[in-house]
């Protein structure tokens, strides 16, 4: 900081001065500057929010010292290549054979392992001679377990690329493949999220993986994230880092067409909390700390001026467009666009995290006290799917979130039809959960609250310190008291009660 | 496609059948079907623009051999990693040694060497110890002999990573040297775009390249297009692919403060007609011929509902902040802001294309005949700066374009400010066209058609010869009859006509 200054001392001291001038329009009671847990966002304006930081005058890693104090100033956006297009499975083997793969690794689960999308990939993979094996043991919802077993099979095949075919599960498992052939020392806890794992940064370039979805879910295509249980702890974790992403996704929406109708409507509940919550999100640069190298920087980063456009854009797709592909199977427009929905979810939250939805979610499904298994899931074994655990605190979660931001709140309730123009900023949240509530009971066979899923108030504490260790999302969760862990819990415990029944 | 076919028949021919149920919901008289230049576009339906490809089912590439007839079916979306932030640019030396980079290619031009950008990369650079040289040498609208200088320094350097300060003369020529470092015996033509070179594709992985930009224009650091004269032609041409893109584009608002209002009029004016002309181009789906192979398919692929999301968004802010950004040096949000505008409209031409602004710039800037200078351009040659040569025509070719798709260019008149709520589908060139005319003039210093750079109608024909090398952009340009080369002269010739007064 002070070199930067002593090099051209003028430049330097006007830019300062002219950023404090910008941030002093911002009247001094300005309850941004009092209250963390506040935030202006219009989704357009980027230099009020750089004018934030204290000033923003080239400060540099000089300072790096009091890097965890400084708010972050930077934000960072990272996303594989998306080919889209129904047939485009077929390329698949001209992809691996132009990147020069000899060995492939094919990643699935049996029961893709016998749908039409991995009878196009064999194909496509025979016709251009290229070499490959299918481990088709990926297991839904993956275990540490599952994916130890997995990284074991790669061991002696060695494979110089990947191809995953499937949902998040598989894609997830197969960047956990990837990473651990490229560390073969590495220990497992080594790149695992904070504060259950190590969570060092992901420094080497990995292998190439071409992701193929068959649901429109995860977006996993697209983002650095990977998501397991670490069953030891009771506890879903993951890991995270940009350099975890696919090379390239493929999105064919022939592969989503054999999605059972109550598959459709979990995944795209997905995505519709991919998409509120990252657009809701705390902005980046009320993120702490600043990053000391440019490699730590999170890849849930906080909302952006770039995730916001896709986070947005997502949400507005999957209201129009989810309800029909639920309803009516050869809607193949509607099953279409939620495909293309679930990858752009998957650019915005891939670049600015999500919060509350998803770290309440893992306990709930997790724990899943009474057995539930969901309506319409073809498995022999209880099941609470994420998508269905993800959106039932949705209504709770947003009525709690929306005094940090109304307006964010309001613009996410405008996509949903609601006229906003006499709607007070206080009843935003209100607004909110009414019209998520009502998209939730049009879609059908959704639980009413975590009451329909088998919860009691008795199961509240343990959902509670399930919910703790998320601290990857809590931590960009607006209006959440992070510095005090009583506090927190305190917050956590209201939000698990209110989202009982909606 | 007979193979796909007999692997699942029922699940193919359901999907054909359906598609084809999409389809003809299109009444069978619709224009879309019998005019090429004619296309529907609401930015929103994915599925009713595949089903134009005369049937969706599985096709493969058992069917390649009459690709030349089929049009494109999918899109492919590539960018660099951006970052962005006041400051960031002193990230870059550790940027660098994570990459692992020990002999770093700093590419830059005399006027940057000497500005505060080119100090903060070496004071990072220094502060890491990461080892690297200097090439100053880059020329303003690099010719190829001027880029051959570029990668004759390279060869005994053998850098092994680039980092590229500077507008888009610089992040191109930076390409370039990146390109022919990794392939030492390629000729220079080799990947040329064709037809003026041979345009092979690039199918090695190059070098990292981290590029810096001092401009608010080009959106170079996020393309992978480097643009260049040949000299020996008298033609503006380039190398176009998404294995040229940089490694991670690093955008610091810090690093335009810079730039000369009439330098940053200028290069605004390329971000606006980016975004214009790559939210009007013709769709993806209209392109022929669809690629046999995926690394064929060109970058310039036409519009698509990713690359729409970014154009429309830029050209949005560039509508709104531009206009301040050039008339206070002290407008650092909208300066921040246009700086974000450029990028986002570098991801959406760089994966949709441009068409007849830039197209007909080449030969407006390099024919130059009465050896116009730029106000407030501080060189000592004559210069049409590329935004000015692109601008000038923008009023005439968006009245000529706007009847492929009426929609489109009222939703872009709409985003300059205008009530279209009663404007006549008809009206909707007039309309853009005029608001363009009055967006122009209240710029300041810009002309007002190509008389006033000194060109008369004597020089049309010469104009319309410098367009038609072209190609690649012309075969996106909706309404130009690509089949007949003499329609096709005499369309640009009433362009370049109707572009003298405006």
């Amino acid at each position: 900081m002070s070199a930067a200054i002593r090099v051209a001392p003028n430049k330097a001291a006007r830019a300062l001065s002219l950023l404090r001038t910008v941030q002093f329009t911002h009247p001094p009671s300005c309850p941004c500057h009092s209250n963390p847990g506040y935030h202006h966002r219009d989704g357009t304006s980027v230099v009020s929010r750089f004018a934030e930081r204290n000033g923003s005058k080239r400060r540099g890693y000089a300072a790096a010292s009091d890097a965890g104090q400084l708010k972050e100033y930077a934000f960072e956006m990272a996303a594989s290549s998306i080919r889209f297009g129904p047939g485009a499975t077929q390329e698949v083997g001209m992809d691996l054979k132009n990147m020069g793969a000899k060995r492939v690794a094919v990643v699935t689960d049996e029961t893709v392992d016998k749908l039409d999308a991995m009878r196009q990939v064999r194909e496509a993979l025979d016709r251009e001679g290229v070499s490959y094996q299918v481990f088709n043991k990926t297991k839904v919802e993956p275990k540490d377990y599952s994916v130890k077993e997995a990284i074991a099979w790669t061991k002696p095949y060695n494979p110089d690329a990947f191809l995953a075919v499937g949902g998040g599960s598989v894609i997830d498992t197969a960047k956990l493949m990837n990473l651990y052939a490229c560390y073969p020392d590495a220990d497992f806890l080594d790149f695992v999220n904070a504060p259950l794992g190590r969570g060092l940064p992901i420094e080497r370039a990995l292998r190439p993986l071409i992701a193929v979805p068959t649901t429109a879910g995860t977006g996993s295509e697209t983002t650095g994230t990977a998501i397991f249980d670490l069953a030891s702890r009771r506890a879903k974790t993951g890991i995270a880092h940009r350099n975890l992403k696919p090379t390239l996704g493929i999105c064919d929406p022939l592969n989503t067409r054999t999605m059972p109708a109550a598959v459709k409507a979990a995944s795209g509940l997905d995505v519709l909390c991919h998409s509120l919550e990252s657009w809701t999100a705390i902005p980046f640069n009320e993120r702490t700390p600043r990053p000391t190298n440019p490699i730590l920087r999170p890849a849930y980063q906080g909302a952006n001026p770039i995730s916001d456009i896709f986070s947005l854009n997502a949400l507005k797709a999957t209201i129009k467009y989810l309800p029909r592909a639920v309803r009516d199977p050869d809607d193949l427009e509607a099953q279409s666009e939620m495909l293309l929905a679930a990858t752009l979810a998957g650019v915005g939250f891939g670049n600015a995290g999500v919060h509350l939805c998803h770290g309440m979610s893992y306990p709930i499904s997790g724990q899943n006290p009474a057995e539930y298994k969901h309506n319409g899931y073809q498995v022999s074994h209880p099941i609470i799917p994420h998508g269905v655990s993800v959106a039932v605190t949705a209504p709770a979660v947003f009525r709690f979130t929306a005094a940090s931001n109304p307006e964010r709140h309001l613009a996410a309730a405008e996509a949903f039809g609601v006229d906003i123009s006499n709607v007070k900023r206080e009843s935003a949240g209100e607004v909110l959960a009414e019209v998520l509530t009502k998209f939730l009971a049009e879609l059908g066979d959704q639980p009413r609250g975590l009451k329909d899923l088998g919860f009691t108030r008795e199961h509240v504490d343990e959902l509670v310190e399930g919910t703790i260790p998320q601290k990857r999302v809590l931590m960009l969760a607006p209006g959440l008291d992070a510095d005090s862990l009583e506090r927190e819990r305190e917050q956590l415990r209201g939000l698990f009660e209110s989202a009982m029944v909606y």
